[in-house]
């Protein structure tokens, strides 16, 4: 959409995003198990509100208008109806337009792009907020809840993990195509193992990942589909977290940034935010992320910027093939090259484009409804030199978004501008 | 919202809403079961997007945005990300941003409110779809789903019927303090299916209700809570239907009037469209819908019209006491007196304010997150004098819809003028 207000983010909170093999979650085996629980999806919204509303310094009063993204809150805890869950968190919220949006993994993206067309509506304080809790149920029970975010009469069958399943028919395709190598997929692991561990909100803030062990399946790496055509080629290290978690975030108008008291120079300023939809019952190229490229261009049309003017970017690694197709559909590579900047460093932290600096979903999470929201508080992050340990050698001035559901259906793409 | 930009609905499409007791509804009893099956989710939405483009004569292409709102086919139909399956319906709405939204019963509202709020924000030809199968599960499974529009937590255990329950309650406060009579609930019913009975599309047009069978408990009208306290207070007849259906219609601001070829003759303007969120985790006021004030109150003070000024109205009578406690909510009956205007027949279709024109959610039926789309296009068809034989002996020229998600807890009202 082109904005013709201008558009900030001025920060925001997040959970850590938690799950099995994170220190504090509890799980069957953790020591604590029956005398403690897992915070609620309730309690992950609540603790999201309240913490975005006292970093950012935002009166609960001063919001206009709020989203929540949230993929299957209604499966994982039985509960739906989330904008009035969103309410419950803090009595003056009563009573204001606020509402759940979903769009499969993409659906935090969609909240916070609901949030920047109500800004060029004439709103000027919003909210959004994201979260997900996914680890109420085993992995096999959530594969099939997963499923839901495909065709699901169509693609339920593939496997018991039916995305893990349709990826690797994209790494098999892309492999025969281009060459792609066990070591090409195994360095974005580490990439995203070596960030999350400099992250104490990570998932995997504690697991260390060597290529030795990325790049084979063993026992530390077991591939886990049962589909014999696409067994081999996915592996756990391969795969997103299923987390837990949420994030929020204020976003606001020129008059909304005066409002509260706030310049500039707290906020990253959206340059273009786009929305692009596939068809849920066709598959796409498996070469390339379509969807994702229509988003992207459109973005770098309507702002004037480019690929090679980003200087940090968070992408939706939901597996590791996932992370090469997006550098190529953002224009980062040519279709076939994405691998090689991997190999080189240019992705790493300390890199000419970082790329998930906190460990992307493998390595920092996915609790679904959450991650479009923790992108963008990731990249004000990194331009606010708020990232602590994983913070970048020079704050970037320009960085980017790309949230993605289902298998590159739906697709949320941002540009940002430090301001 | 405040409307600076000028918003139509040029119209758009229905499927009727069927369920049980609907002729045409394949279920176990039916002479057919087996060898028919009743349409899914995805070809009701391919049905009322096709449909509202071919009514309203809109090329696909000319979709900017759309919107869909459903609660819960994640778990009647399987299947989440419906904004995919909303591209799925047409080969040119590829890679436009389509989300889905939700918010219990009024996600169909909250779609139309997402596609006002659009326009306001620059968007020139939208489409809003609402879409919900309910019909693939027993009532006692689906009233556990349909719990998830409570706090499912706290909520779901007063009775296996959640929300016929959490009504009850409300009939027997009512009636504890106001005197609700057994005849005041039956006359709303009698209402409800004598409209119904002149509406092709209406799940329950072949079926008659009288005062007699509506005003007591029997075999043909059963009393059906297991909570003993609240049993008496709910039989069938004050139920809205288990509907399936989808509604689509198509919003436009004055630029997009003159994209396709239409003047404000074809339109019904949006004068005001308000959503209002109440707390999940509190129960309102027993005798009041709060939150239902509060938009309304905010819609004619956006627009300058009062509750006087409403000439046809579309309300969300999840049961029979909702539309006297609407009613009241809306300003057209003070508090407690809301049931004299079923009585002597001021909200009949000859009557001076005509409500559920069409028999609303009890005789029309309630596919979910079609609801608040269809109120829409009910006020579109009795201005532009399409209801055929429900149709009002003089166009209304101003009319109104209050669609409500759970007891209370989101709400979306919209008032309109005849251009």
């Amino acid at each position: 959409m082109s904005l013709a207000r201008r558009t900030f983010v001025i920060g925001g909170y997040t959970t850590p995003f938690i799950g099995k093999k994170h220190p504090d979650f509890v799980w069957a085996k953790h020591p604590e198990f029956g005398k403690r629980e897992n915070p609620t999806l309730e309690q992950y919204i609540t603790g999201a509100v309240n913490g975005a509303l006292e970093a950012t310094g935002t009166p609960a009063a001063k919001i206009q208008k709020a989203w929540i993204g949230n993929f299957v809150g209604e499966l994982f805890s039985n509960q739906g109806h989330l904008g009035a869950a969103v309410v419950g968190a803090h009595p003056d919220l009563r009573n204001k337009p606020i509402m759940r949006v979903e769009g499969a993994c993409a659906s935090g993206g969609l909240a916070f792009a609901s949030a920047v067309e109500s800004i060029q509506a004439g709103t000027d304080v919003t909210l959004v907020v994201g979260a997900e809790v996914q680890t109420t149920q085993s992995a096999r029970v959530g594969g099939d809840y997963l499923a839901r975010a495909s065709h699901y009469a169509r693609e339920r069958s593939i496997d018991d993990f039916t995305f893990p399943a349709l990826f690797a028919r994209r790494v098999k395709a892309y492999r025969e195509r281009f060459g792609l190598t066990d070591e090409d997929l195994g360095r974005v692991a580490v990439k995203a193992y070596k960030n999350a561990n400099r992250n104490p909100n990570a998932h995997m803030r504690s697991v260390r990942m060597d290529l030795e062990t990325a790049r084979a399946s063993g026992d530390e790496n077991p591939a886990f589909l049962s589909n014999a055509e696409l067994a081999p080629y996915m592996r756990m290290s391969d795969c997103s977290q299923v987390s837990d978690g949420a994030t929020a975030i204020v976003v606001v108008s020129e008059a909304g940034l005066r409002a509260l008291g706030k310049s500039p120079a707290d906020a990253i300023e959206v340059m273009a935010l786009e929305v692009a939809t596939g068809n849920l019952y066709e598959d796409g190229d498996p070469l390339r992320l379509e969807t994702t490229t229509a988003a992207a261009d459109r973005a770098y049309a309507s702002s004037g910027l480019g690929p090679s003017d980003i200087q940090v970017a968070e992408v939706h690694d939901c597996f590791t093939v996932t992370e090469i197709l997006m550098v190529e559909a953002l224009g980062f590579a040519k279709t076939g090259e994405g691998a090689k900047l991997f190999a080189d460093g240019s992705l790493e932290i300390g890199g000419r484009l970082p790329v998930n600096t906190g460990g992307g979903l493998v390595g920092y999470g996915h609790p679904v409804g959450a991650t479009g929201v923790k992108q963008v508080l990731e990249i004000w992050r990194q331009m606010k030199g708020q990232a602590g340990d994983y913070q970048m050698p020079r704050s970037p001035t320009v960085g980017l978004t790309a949230n993605m559901g289902g298998d590159d259906k739906t697709v949320v793409v941002g540009l940002y501008k430090n301001t």
